[in-house]
């Protein structure tokens, strides 16, 4: 009859493929940090690995390289986009709400590391073989704001007009944020979000005096 | 008493000079282009010069590298931007209808290929040396933007807001046609500055019925 095993000092599979997980996250969460503090091109392997306290060979055990941390950054950002996008859309109501929420998320998003790396990293830096992923990602964001809008002028909350234009003028000063937010800076995201979401749906003309 | 020099069949050094810039402008126009169409990373010194039928030692007398050539787009495209808002400035006028001018000049500019440099090219990878300068004329622009939208609260055209955000917003959502705008595209430059700039000041929201 064999003896009962001794425990042993490796954890069990599932369990190291969880804290591979964790450390993996962790990888990324830092780097997509030193990618907007100093950009892509002047941070390196060694930098990220110091900051997470580790050897550059412990990282290899995560990553493949700088290409593929660069690529599940920008990844990460998409997804939390689209996905933010989803639930909303899942959660039904008006058009109108709908796209509000929608720019509130893709603002708290592209405050945060790895929607900055969305919108700071371009197209250019990416490898050639995952831009053609990361472009249909992008698109599907884009298609969500003009059917947002379109629905909107169908049921009359928003002025007719090209759904297509009027997309990219919010993807735009939203995308921006990305460019000039600065973490502890003056503004809160959630106050950027209330004010940019104002400007872009009732403009900043001064209107006719309301009697 | 001297002979009367034959024709030579060298350019006197004025006009030398003369064509020389000519032939440098080409070189950054062309230069432009390539970046627009391929990235900056992708292009070479050599499509460069294929593009303009010369060699590639040929560029050298009008350019000292690569860096130099991307340095010179930015800043031309930026120098077109501030002088393009100064000229609006100078001509007076109410600030609404100014800040209207500048963001169709704005408009205008990013869908060339000095100005589209600007917006597609990030700080990250310009030289070190050179950031300093190009953020000093992009935050210029800003500044500009933010004083037109200042103005506009004070005589009355546009709402009590905050300029910083405003000018954010209206750089943002017009910067990012330099992203998405294809020359020969759906869009003329024109038609987009039109849509643009009404949906930035007037909003797209649908106001109350007009009786």
């Amino acid at each position: 009859m064999p003896k009962k095993a001794a425990t042993s000092p490796w954890a069990p599979s599932s369990e190291r493929g969880q804290q591979r997980q964790v450390k993996r996250d962790a990888v990324l969460a830092t780097a997509a940090q030193l990618f907007n503090e100093r950009g892509f091109h002047a941070t390196s392997l060694d930098d990220i690995a110091a900051r997470l306290n580790v050897s550059k060979p412990t990282l290899y055990y995560y990553v493949k390289n700088k290409d593929e941390i660069l690529i599940e950054c920008v990844r990460k950002g998409l997804q939390m986009m689209t996905e933010g996008i989803e639930a909303t859309r899942s959660a039904g109501g008006k058009a109108i709400d709908q796209l509000t929420a929608c720019m509130r998320i893709y603002t708290r998003i592209v405050t945060q590391d790895f929607g900055m790396c969305v919108i700071r990293i371009s197209d250019d830096e990416m490898p050639q073989q995952n831009r053609t992923e990361l472009r249909r990602l992008k698109s599907g964001i884009d298609m969500a704001f003009r059917r947002l809008v379109t629905e909107g002028i169908a049921e009359g909350s928003i002025q007719p007009c090209d759904p297509k234009m009027a997309a990219f003028a919010i993807a735009g000063a939203l995308s921006w944020i990305g460019r000039w937010y600065e973490s502890g800076g003056d503004y809160q995201p959630d106050e950027i979000a209330t004010q940019l979401t104002a400007m872009l749906l009732k403009g900043i003309l001064q209107g006719p005096a309301v009697a």
